[in-house]
């Protein structure tokens, strides 16, 4: 994995930064990156960085305050380091192998993305579930990106039941429509009746012109707008982000295991000293030298551990970045694309219902023309026996 | 029964008319019956009574065609009348006991109602069914009545058809409403959505009181707008004009009796007083006297026996009338009943399509309020883990 070292030997763009320490500059690499650098701290002829930038959509400028020492770890007494430690300690707490400031000592850390409640900004820390695992942020993310996904499947779902409920009320109405009764009523009552249950065909149509277009136009957008390569896609982020977090993990490790090897180192300079200055021993200035390499390389170590850790984190960081507001574009489609269905969803329904009515129509003109006396001519026409009255018999 | 005899010692108001025969005058009794008397017969002091008047509902006017020997038919010789009721006897048919003129002798006989294609001028003959039966044309008319009322029993079936489906649409909405898909969409997307499930149950809401509505206004009428009453009306109808025909029948019998005694009496006074002229046998004149004296009697009584049954005739004639009058009217108050009761069916599919069209209207304004930002805002609020962003870890 490439690392974000820069050396003071490559070009780079000094940049006006407030508020950082003494001896502290801010630059921007060629790739865009923004990093710190102590100038006026040399050890072992490499620069220290505590560089870490990361990569926005929008030129934010971020603040971090840093609380470094400008000396070598290796070079001052245990006891004076101690003190300053102390000091530097207070304002910083590593949990789960993440660096943060303790909250008192960064009240300037402003958000990334104010006033927009980004993602980028309130996923940083671990949290435990209810069952007491520890679950990162990004994985709370990520989740509501499945559970998005799930959301849609089971809208569709429901669309697929409506779905069926208006094909049932279609194949009723229809087959009602065809059933004979008062078929043998005649005349314009006959027909404005025969018109009323062929009404109900044509509300069959209607009802399934309604169920065919909320199956292509809802259900299977809502099915397939996220097709499978989503799951596959938010697996990468997943394991993407895990493994940065299991570097970082790694090389606090390694950090742990320098500091230790290096107060190991500090304490036997400490003591062969002393046995040097009440002359306990026979151990020469030799040996107090040698001690007191051990001691600088262990620093070295430790500053060189240190250096690592920061990188792996603020590659963490700038993927954290990246990916979170990934996601909220992703929610942000999301929501417009099932808004854009679920109206289209509306629209069938006002559509359906307008059609509805004009089955209608036909049905209450014939109603109108309904004529009594027109039934009877007609009526009277096919079925009467005779029109010459009877008269008186004669004798 | 009663019989329509009026003696011309009764009150009676002369009116004009038309065309009828010569010594024919046409008289409206008190009760309103117009009959005709011929003024210049007179037998055994009895007017002969040629009557028939029947009771309608406004003044029209009939021309009734009559051709009646204007001698007492016991008062002439056989040979002559015969004659003269070979001209007679041609211009008038009785069928099945009822008298009709001959088509081509009655050129003037104008309808009851002209134009209307009324019930009352169309069902005088009997005619044959498909199984060679004889039905009356009142029969005809009274079928028709029955058929009336299965035809609103069936619409009846058809909307109560109607009803099932659309209670069982309501309840599969209704179900469907309350599944649980999507429930944990939240913010502004959920409220929507949780409004468009809910508009399944508004529209169950809609659906069923349709169905509701359709029970209480338009099958439930459809059911007993005519009450069982109607049946036995109907019946009440059918026997009354049967038994009308029935006594018709009967007084044509006796015209037939009469007319063969009459016939017997004759030819024995015929016989007779040949036998008196060639001296054949020693009957006197006194035997003769007595067979032209039953002779003339037979005639009495075949006179007698004509105008009962012409007074049969006009009674069936008029409730004839009467009754079918009442059919027409029923008729058309089966239709306009039927055309309003099915108004009513299309007026509650109307509103109904347009109140499942309002459950749409929360559900639009909904939708267009989903807002991303606001959604990642409540997320965000509720489920970040941290906002401290990470920092370098020191040495």
């Amino acid at each position: 994995m490439q690392q974000p070292v820069v050396s003071c030997s490559m070009p780079a763009e000094e940049i006006e930064s407030v508020s950082l320490p003494v001896g502290w500059k801010s630059y921007r690499s060629p790739e865009g990156r923004k990093y710190y650098v102590n100038t006026s701290t040399k050890v072992n002829g490499h620069q220290l960085h505590g560089a870490s930038g990361h990569v926005l959509e929008h030129p934010d400028v971020f603040l971090r305050k840093t609380s470094l020492s400008n000396q070598s770890p290796g070079s001052t007494s245990p006891a004076r380091r101690q003190n300053k430690e102390k000091e530097i300690k207070e304002t910083k707490i590593t949990i789960n192998c993440v660096t943060f400031p303790v909250p008192t000592s960064a009240p300037e850390q402003q958000l990334l993305k104010p006033s927009e409640w980004s993602y980028c900004d309130y996923f940083w820390a671990d949290k435990r579930d209810p069952q007491g695992a520890t679950v990162s942020g990004f994985e709370v993310l990520l989740q509501k990106q499945l559970k998005g996904k799930q959301m849609q499947k089971e809208m569709a779902e429901f669309i697929r039941e409506r779905i069926k409920i208006e094909e049932e009320y279609a194949k009723n109405l229809s087959k009602l429509s065809m059933f004979p009764m008062a078929a043998q009523e005649e005349g314009t009552l006959g027909e404005a009746w025969a018109q009323l249950k062929k009404s109900l065909a044509d509300e069959a149509e209607v009802h399934l012109k309604f169920s065919s277009k909320l199956q292509s136009e809802v259900e299977k957008p809502l099915l397939t707008f996220r097709g499978d390569n989503f799951k596959k896609d938010m697996k990468k982020y997943d394991h993407h982000i895990a493994d940065l977090r299991k570097q970082l993990v790694s090389r606090y490790a390694a950090v742990e295991k320098a500091r230790k090897a290096l107060a190991d180192r500090q304490k036997d300079l400490e003591v062969k000293t002393q046995q040097l200055e009440i002359k306990l021993s026979n151990k020469t200035e030799e040996d107090i030298k040698k001690a007191r390499r051990k001691s600088t390389q262990a620093g070295d170590d430790l500053m060189r551990c240190v250096d690592l850790y920061n990188q792996a984190q603020s590659k963490w960081f700038e993927e954290m970045v990246t990916t979170s507001l990934e996601l909220e574009r992703l929610e942000v489609e999301r929501l417009e694309t099932i808004q854009q269905l679920l109206r289209q969803y509306t629209t069938l329904r006002h559509e359906t219902d307008m059609f509805n009515q004009s089955t209608m129509e036909p049905v209450d003109q014939l109603l109108q023309s309904v004529d009594p006396a027109k039934d009877r001519e007609l009526w009277v026409k096919e079925h009467k026996t005779g029109d010459l009255r009877p008269v008186d018999m004669d004798i």
